[in-house]
């Protein structure tokens, strides 16, 4: 009896599986079961995604985002405007404020923050790229999108120097209530920072 | 801007992996962003453990367990006991009760349990293979490791009838204290059956 309960190809898929954010081993194992048991639905369909999305999705040169085509749809959009860049960390905050369908313009994928205890500088990050776009290009405004981390918020900050040093306009995202928060279960630096930003009604 | 904020692969992979167990429409843009920006080291692997399962992986003729063998490894164990089958609900339990190595018996893998609200009977569930299985092999004792659930112990009930009409011993499970559990947690059910079943030191 040996401690993989199961063949050396469902562990490894099993294993594979777990290494997902969000799926722990018990998961993983719920998942390989899911998929094994439903293989017409489920299994194939599921190889044939990540095989086509291992052949035609790369990373756009221009701004970071991740497309088939390179430059992606949002870089090559004539619709878009061109003036305004949205930086943000990661391709998934990209896609959040895509869902949220609030900025129009052009999108620049920054690949993560500065941070002195990983040792990541500037030169880790697309942040080059992003100053060589604001020399090139008839750029606006560049919002910093960055998370409200205090790596996030280190980031913006020292991306806010060197872009104004370039001589474009620079703005962040508000800080304040979340739509739908409640007072009394807000933190209090959120708190303070929506007192701060009040607006007159 | 469209409500998808990637491109259509992406959206088709992320909608796949939502459909997994313990993944919602979050995770999945998580693990799918994941994989992209980890092709070499998570998105090929997983690919390929995912076409060799889809083509090597079939359920076991005799016990219901998945293996690339049929008769499964487990079926074909010269060292496990023929002559005791465990019977649980899915192909899961199966590995959990390998994974606590405490059967050295055989399986046999009802696929789900009896259940009148879904219109699930007797002839959904692998029961006649297990009943041909007693009344064919030397069987000296079948153990019902079903879920302690109405449905699974309803079900466990009618295969004891049917299992005793045959002529073998049967068992099941024993109800208690998990290990490592505390009574002031415990629900009155598992605490009842505990004592009920309380045996001498």
């Amino acid at each position: 009896m040996s401690t993989a309960p199961a063949s050396p190809e469902i562990e490894r898929l099993v294993q594979l599986l777990a290494k997902l954010p969000g799926l722990g081993p018990r998961s993983a194992r719920r998942a390989a079961l899911a998929l094994l048991k439903r293989k017409a639905d489920m299994l194939e369909p599921l190889t044939a995604a990540l095989q086509q999305a291992a052949r035609n999705i790369r990373e756009c040169s221009l701004c970071g985002n991740l497309d088939t085509r390179d430059p992606c749809a949002l870089c090559t959009d004539p619709k878009r405007d061109v003036k305004i860049v949205c930086v943000v960390e990661d391709v998934g905050d990209l896609w959040a404020i895509e869902r949220a369908a609030v900025h129009r313009g052009r999108y620049h994928v920054l690949g993560g923050t500065l941070s002195a205890l990983d040792g990541r500088g500037p030169d880790a990050l697309s942040i080059a790229p992003l100053l060589k776009r604001v020399a090139e290009k008839e750029i606006s405004e560049v919002i910093l999108a960055l998370n409200a981390t205090v790596e996030g918020q280190a980031t913006a900050h020292y991306l806010a120097e060197r872009l104004h040093e370039a001589g474009v306009s620079v703005t962040r995202l508000a800080h304040g209530l979340p739509v739908g928060g409640e007072l009394g279960f807000l933190d209090d630096g959120t708190l303070s920072a929506a007192f701060r930003a009040r607006r007159p009604v």
